[in-house]
This record gives structure tokens, C-alpha cells and sequence, in this order.
């Protein structure tokens, strides 16, 4: 968990990190209210609201968590919860449209009607704006773009998704990692086979291996890359908006990975948007979803003031 | 060509149906008028703006066709033609998203906030009402649900689409007469068989043919419904909408494809959307075009009326 105060320019102030993995319900409550407490005594002025990103589906008309795979949080009016505890306003939501938010408010999509802003990390988080507004879906649900089903005889998803051959077994960290570990062994005289025999292949360690040339490590992120592009062409074609946004750990490949994703994109989408869709890298890279749950803090304080 | 009039209650008075495949552009913009024309001298009545729904991606920004597989269409400033020879006020919009406006306005999703409007036919056309609106795009070409890639190693898609694996090329007219050619040779004692030896075989004669009980064409159409379930999953998991309407040709197998795909979807799609998003047939069947591009009219002549 990553807390900040944040200045009216959005800068980051009193930045606080606890892990939160592996704790119960109220154990992680008492934790989340501790980090929020600690970023605030790090600033002499006293926050107007706090924003809040779950990873996890969150209803925003109910103000509460509908689905939870990583943190007992499923059913928990959040919001209400937490400004009891903290004394102010809460607003919680969905941590990658949080990110969206940041990016289309403040970022790399300022000004733009249509974009898919998406976090590609251990899975793949995606916030969808379109005609100008972040789009949220029934539940709050909508944006599991790492869920989009490219494989008919695909890999089983694990926890949380029922599905198979979904977009994420083949585009995220871990993809990256068993991809990598599957070069390795066809070209054993790489750089990659060599750190690959020194243990399991971290994604962070593949991207360094690429950047300092190695064909192997090269070839691992290229495969990404290319069904990076498998998404990319389920975007332009189902969504139509002028840009999209990627950030994320997987984003540290820069061009490695997105060079071939935009190379399938222009050869297998519709025109227009094959050839006019922009992928561009994010602004605020991990600081996103901390970003984007401040301008709707912002935004609560300011509804509050307006009553 | 389909063209009507319609009443303050949608009824469709004057109905008027013409060829235009095969034409040259002037060609066809003069049937286009020739048939309006003949609609409207059917009635008493004079119109107050004239609605159309073009099977092109249309910017609705520009007022013009941006892409076109099947008409000479391309870069046409359509409205303004049509209004200098009509003598009335035009307003254009892509054919799957007038029927999804007929749908979401007066049809099977009224008061739904996030619905997809499917159309089932020669291909897969899709509307996407999201927060009580369609959304287009940023050039009219969202919702081109039939070209998501479902299958890297798919069949080529085909005329005015690059990609390969398209939902499209498993979940339409064609894909149906293909899969039931298959199981015909499969089932050499079927009914289907015996219909295939007499030339090719039509969809509507295997959703006949299943209706009547026929387990070859009810294989076959069980499989494109798989294939739909793959579409309504990548849906669920990516627009989170409350109801998917279902119109079109192939929606005249009814159950016999919708039951197939709403299994797929409640197995492999995320909860809650796998389990509450509604699958439903379309009300306006092969009229929904026709309606909401009037419901577009009527919204134009209001709003010159304002002015």
C-alpha cells in the first residue's frame, strides 16, 4: 500500500509504504488507516479528503467492493468506513481507473475524448474513457482488458477469473517470466539462458538483459510485444479512441515492447484507428493510481464545499 | 436498401425496399433519393428530417464517411448531399449504432445504462450504450465487435478487414454455413446431410432444420453459439454492460445459439457480470435500423426547431 499527501500541483508529499499481503479484514483496516495517518503527520496543512484505489471491481453508485481476489475487502462499504476512522471525506475506486483518471486529467491524455490508459504489471489493469468521462460499466467492473479472451486452448487465468487463454497468460509480468524462461532453453548460449540458470527469471532482469542487447531476452519481450498487439487490435477495433496509454512495470521495455505491439496493431486492425491510434507511455508511471485517487478527493472536497 | 416513414409512435408506414449492391456512386446516391422519394409519396404527410443508416463507418463529428467496405462511399459528406436533394434536413449515423439507438431508446434496453445492441447477420454489427449513451469512438468506428481476435491461428477475415481470427469469422451467416458444411460430412445420416447434397446450405435452412430437430444443425449451431459466448465473455469482462440485445438473421435460432453462448459466459466470465448480465433478443428484429435512424431525424428536427 502506497500513501502521499498531495500539494495543489499534484505533487507527492509524506510518501508511506506498507506491505498489506496476507493480513485479515480488520488487520488490513487498521493498516490502511495507520499508513493514511502517517502520510498526514508528515505535512504541517491538514488534508481536505482522501482518495482511496482498491485493486479490486468497486461499485461507484454504492460505494462499496463487489469483488476482491487480493485483499479481504468483497462487500465493504469502504468509503464509510474509512471517514469514520480518518474523520474526513473518502472516495474509493478501482485502482487502474484511478490511473486513468491521473493520466486523462493530469497526464500523458490531456484534452483527449477517447483513451484506454493501461497498467501492465503482474496482471493488466485498463481504464476506458470515452466522450471525455471515464466509463465504469454495471459494477464497476468494466476495463478488464487483461481478461479479453485471445486463445481459445489458452493457459486457465488463476485466482479470481474463471477464464482461459485471457489476454493477461500472455501479456503481463509473470507471462513475461515463463516466456522468457522458454528462450532461455532454446537458446542456452544467451545472456538470458546464463541468468536464467542462476534462478528463477525476474521480468525486471529480462528488460535489462534486452536493453543491453541480448536476441534472447530481445525475442521474449518481442512475443509480449506481439500479443500486446492482440489487445491493442481489440481496442481500436471495439473501442475506436485516439490514444492509448501504457504504464505499469511491463512499460520499463519502453519501444522493446511496444514497437512490435504497434506493428500489429497497423497490420491486422481497421482503418482509421489502425494507422491513427496512438500508444504512448504514460506520465506519472507508479505514482498513477495515487494521482488519480487525490483528484477525486479533490473533486469530493470540492462537491462538499459547493453544499 | 430499407426506407419508411414513421409515425409519432414508430409505426412504419410506406415501406419501400430496393437493390443497391453493385452500383457507382452517383448510381447509387440516386436510388437513395429515388427511394425516399417513393416512401414519401406513400404517406400524407410530409416529413420533418430524414434519417440514415449506413453500413460505413461514419464520423459523426464531420457528417462524413471515413470508411466503406461495401458501397462506394468513402469520404462522402453524406448529409449535406442528401439534404440539397431532398429538401430536408438529413442526419446520417452508421447502421449498427442506429439500431442500437432503437433498441436502447425504444426497445429492449429502455432505461438500461450500459447495454450492447449486437446485430447477427452477414457479419456482427454492435452499438455500445455506455452511461445512458452511445458511444462512438473517435471516428464513428467503435463497437466493431465481429473483428475482436478470438483465435491467432483463425481464418483470414476478408474484404475491408486485415485481421485474422476475427469473432466475425466463427459467429455470422457464413461461419454458420461453414460450420454446418462440417458437420454434415460429419453426420453423413442427418438431415443436414441430406439438405447439403442439395446444394449449398443456407443458414436460415439450418436454423430450420434444428427447430425441427435435427442434432446436425443443432451441433452446428451450438458451436457458433460457443464461439457468441467467447464474444459475450470479451464483452462482460471489458464493458461490464447490464444487458446484451441480440437482433439480426442468426437471432432467429433464438435459444438454439443463446443458450450455448450464455453457458460460455456464465463459466468464463468474471463475476458479477457473468452472472447478471442479461442476454435478450432484440424487440425491432430487421426494423431497428429503419427506427433509429428516425429517432436520430426526429432529434435533428427538434433541434432545429429550438433554434
Amino acid at each position: 500500500m502506497l500513501a502521499g499527501v498531495l500539494d495543489a500541483d499534484l505533487g507527492i508529499r509524506s510518501r508511506v509504504r506498507h506491505e498489506v499481503g496476507g493480513l485479515s479484514r480488520p488487520e488490513l483496516i487498521d493498516v490502511i488507516v495507520a499508513t493514511v495517518e502517517e502520510a498526514r503527520r508528515g505535512v504541517a496543512d491538514e488534508p481536505v479528503a482522501v482518495g482511496i484505489g482498491v485493486p479490486a471491481t468497486f461499485d461507484h453508485a454504492k460505494g462499496r467492493v463487489v469483488r476482491s481476489t487480493h485483499l479481504p475487502l468483497i462487500d465493504l462499504a469502504i468509503e464509510d468506513l474509512l471517514a469514520e476512522r480518518l474523520g474526513l471525506p473518502v472516495v474509493a475506486d478501482n485502482d487502474a481507473t484511478c490511473a486513468a483518471i491521473a493520466e486523462h486529467r493530469a497526464g500523458a491524455a490531456v484534452g483527449v475524448l477517447n483513451a484506454v490508459v493501461l497498467t501492465l504489471g503482474t496482471g493488466i489493469g485498463a481504464g476506458l474513457v470515452m466522450d471525455g468521462e471515464v466509463r465504469r460499466g454495471a459494477h464497476g467492473a468494466a476495463g478488464e482488458l487483461g481478461h479479453l479472451p485471445v486463445e481459445p486452448d489458452g493457459l486457465n487465468c488463476g485466482p479470481g477469473c474463471p477464464g482461459r487463454g485471457c489476454l493477461e497468460t500472455r501479456v503481463s509480468g509473470p507471462a513475461l517470466e515463463r516466456e522468457a524462461e522458454r528462450v532461455a532453453i532454446a537458446r542456452p548460449q544467451s545472456e538470458l539462458a546464463k541468468a536464467a540458470a542462476n534462478g528463477p527469471l525476474r521480468g525486471a532482469r529480462v528488460v535489462e538483459l534486452a536493453h543491453d542487447g541480448d536476441l534472447a531476452a530481445l525475442e521474449a519481450l518481442a512475443t509480449v510485444g506481439h500479443w500486446l498487439g492482440t489487445g491493442l487490435v481489440a481496442i481500436a477495433n471495439l473501442l475506436d479512441p485516439e490514444m492509448v496509454v501504457v504504464g505499469g512495470g511491463l512499460a520499463a521495455a519502453g519501444d522493446l515492447i511496444l514497437e512490435p505491439a504497434r506493428a500489429v496493431l497497423r497490420e491486422r486492425a481497421m482503418p482509421p484507428a489502425a494507422l491513427e491510434m496512438e500508444i504512448i507511455p504514460a506520465k506519472f508511471g507508479a505514482d498513477a493510481g495515487l494521482i488519480g485517487a487525490s483528484l477525486l478527493a479533490r473533486d469530493r472536497a470540492a462537491r462538499d464545499r459547493a453544499r
